[in-house]
């Protein structure tokens, strides 16, 4: 990294004046310094610097350079030494239905309209409750921060069960009050629906780490009334607007069969294709829908490993890239991945993209780093706030352990991430300043109590269910 | 699972007679139990077995069955407590390169003819030595058994290393002494690698862990004549014969061009399909060569993240599978992978097959796990020996820690062992009855020193190397 030869200059000018035994008055205070490691950035220039050093203020980076640069700028309450390990940006889960987690394995390898009237929605039919929600959002929290996610984009019912949850374990998220028709687990109807998901926006516009949404579930699994309104909500108060679309080749014929159009062009054209929405899957688009999306300037979530799991297809991610898309990555809800864990994703989806293209150089490393980090910022609308390690964002940044046999050797840190490093390997995590998972031990949830409250539920569920 | 009533009662009747403490007089001595957990034993029936007992007894397994039955008719030096945890087969890696983790992620992302010319084949003129192949393997082993691997079958040069690095180690491994045109880099010529070959084999052949195996290259890279006196070698020795077949569309056309038949068909019409073959890859094989393979009793030993990685396509298990095929998996070398990972392994067979059929009921849970355990000891002729927890195997057993926020909850173990767990969550493994790591400590490998061996090769590799 360049850096300007001033800097040194005033730097040594300072110390020079200053009295023996006072050294640190030419140090700049800061709360934090992570000092050596090999820094991944994820900025324009996707920088890799060695022996790297990282400067946190009051929740902010204001310094990314060398340790040596580091250290002799700044002063802090608390260290960090990464020797020998990577650090980068927090993962980015872009699109997730985190408290599904107690659904985890529930059912398995079933055809997809099998696997959900027969399974998934009578468990929920029983699972959803307000406190259900609130302890599978701890346990989930705890899982992504564990494997290296610092920010998660939620769809789902009593959301701001989800939002108590993250803010109490000091994670990023962006959440929203599913919408659908006739109604919501919690909510007697539309109206209430809106309500709910109004009162959300309300409590958390102004919060430092959670972020409210407006998330109609889909083209086709709410009315076309309520879609519109959600849309408004949206428009109002300028919140994202996160919705499933085009997950399906049996989604697209039943929206053309209805519509006379696509999804993407259905969604369009009652006006809720905007530079704040965020489209989830796009698994089925053509190349006339990336244009449509691209002109609106939306971004796309894709969940690689759940869309394989249910034979959805493969999303087009490289000609979405080539066209310029916002893309970012996400895990989908545990029913249909079965965990939480973006390492998995990055290499699925590097992986898979090559198998079906018949082409070993797309989706490469740097690519898939950056959609995991930087590109879930941008389709979040938080490009200015996270995403990638450079002075003035926020301070969501993650430190990989790599003294296992797997990790030698390490040519170059990209390829690593995507092809060799999995969630386990994440030992310290930082969310906007704070330490909340320090060599491996989470400092924000009690992932005991976590476990076992969610082992209870799924308990009781397995008890309940028609074939036991 | 169903116990003859008789040994209940022959226990009952010999610990009435025995005087008061001496009660383990009435037990029979054995080296190790393995207590609790839920056994996952891939016997005929796939059974489960909650709150097991495993018994070995110089080096077998003497006893498959509930804890209370283990603990009831045997005593033993060693104890394992596995509740909470997955107790399991180890895993079979039934085609790889392991010194080649020397070049893990050395070059990625590139086209193959690229990528093997520029970088690979480069790298390996300078890199095979009978040292790097010593120091890369103990690596390899380290990596492999730290995440439940416990049998390998490799193809590589100075393969008297891989089996001297395996034997140190306590891990059972099958080699095979590459066969090349015009010669390998250990010999001078096809003759001296015919010899080196045969010098495996007579050095290795009743060896309890390491079995020897003649490894033509393929069908491309050696001269039919070569082909013809390898498959002579392991005729006249009855071991297995390691082979790539079809694992490109230009391999196909490459040996469509040259003999008028695909490559399946070529190997049959020098002899080279029998029992014994071990066919790697076979991603570009249509339902002739599979019933082909089928009626030779030949097996398949797929390798899906490198086939993806390296873009050669997705092998049409499901296919291999109906047809009855003995169908194995394997990591391939670490340059193509980048790991040895079989846990990632099964994940992403899972997952792709389903993708690339579009229907989510192939490759279920328990076809996948059977696959990297029982069929892999099926494609190598080791059936007899391991691939399942069952009474008068070998002991090849590993533990899998569940004391993660992932892990919960836990409805289906085959599920979970796809869809969940990684390499890094295998807590405890045994091979032939030795406890070779031990709650994550690795017993029969010094780690720490073969890392830093590879970080040293590497260190001199990327000195070397042309676009430094």
């Amino acid at each position: 990294m360049k850096r300007p030869a001033i800097t040194s200059a005033i730097a040594f000018i300072t110390l020079a004046l200053i009295p023996a035994g006072c050294g640190d008055g030419a140090r700049e205070q800061a709360d934090l310094i992570i000092s050596g490691g090999t820094v991944v950035t994820v900025n324009a220039e996707m920088q890799v610097i060695e022996d790297g050093g990282i400067v946190v203020s009051g929740g902010e980076i204001v310094f990314v350079g060398s340790r040596q640069e580091a250290e002799k700028r700044y002063k802090a309450g608390d260290k960090i030494e990464a020797s020998g390990k990577i650090v980068m940006p927090g993962l980015v889960n872009a699109h997730t239905h985190i408290p599904m987690v107690a659904l985890r394995g529930y059912a398995d390898d079933l055809p997809l309209e099998q696997w959900l009237k027969d399974d998934i929605w009578p468990a929920e039919a029983k699972e959803v409750t307000a406190e259900h929600v609130y302890k599978s959002s701890r346990l989930a929290i705890a899982e992504m921060i564990s494997s290296g996610t610092t920010t998660f984009n939620d769809m789902y019912f009593y959301e701001e069960e989800v939002a108590r949850a993250a803010k109490e374990a000091g994670m990023r998220a962006v959440v929203g009050e599913a919408l659908v028709t006739p109604k919501s687990p919690d909510s007697q109807d539309a109206a209430e629906e809106l309500e709910r998901a109004r009162d959300l926006i309300l409590k958390y516009k102004d919060d430092p780490l959670i972020i409210p949404a407006v998330t109609p579930h889909s083209t086709y699994a709410l009315s076309t009334d309520l879609l519109k309104e959600g849309i408004s909500l949206s428009n109002e108060y300028g919140t994202p607007l996160h919705i499933h679309l085009s997950e399906s080749a049996g989604e697209v014929a039943t929206i053309e069969g209805k519509y006379g159009m696509r999804p993407v062009e259905h969604l369009d054209s009652v006006g809720g294709l905007g530079e704040r929405t965020v489209c989830a899957h796009c698994v089925q688009v053509d190349g006339k829908e990336i244009a449509l999306i691209k002109s609106r300037g939306a971004g796309v979530a894709f969940t690689i490993q759940s869309e394989m799991k249910l034979a959805d297809g493969v999303p087009p991610v490289p000609a979405m890239l080539a066209a310029g898309l916002k893309v970012g990555m996400g895990t989908d809800g545990a029913a249909s991945n079965n965990d939480l864990n973006m390492f998995e994703e990055m290499n699925s989806a590097a992986l898979v993209l090559k198998a079906v293209s018949g082409d070993p150089t797309v989706a490469d490393a740097r690519s898939v780093v950056r959609m995991a980090t930087m590109g879930g910022a941008e389709v979040l609308g938080l490009e200015d706030r996270i995403g990638s390690l450079e002075t003035g964002k926020r301070a969501d940044i993650i430190i990989i352990d790599l003294d296992r046999p797997k990790h030698v050797p390490m040519y170059e840190p990209h390829s690593h991430l995507v092809y060799v490093v999995d969630g386990c390997d994440v030992s310290t995590v930082v969310i906007d300043g704070r330490v909340v998972m320090r060599d491996g031990e989470l400092l924000t949830v009690d992932e005991k109590k976590a476990m076992e409250e969610v082992r209870q539920i799924a308990e009781d569920l397995k008890k309940t269910r028609p074939d036991n």
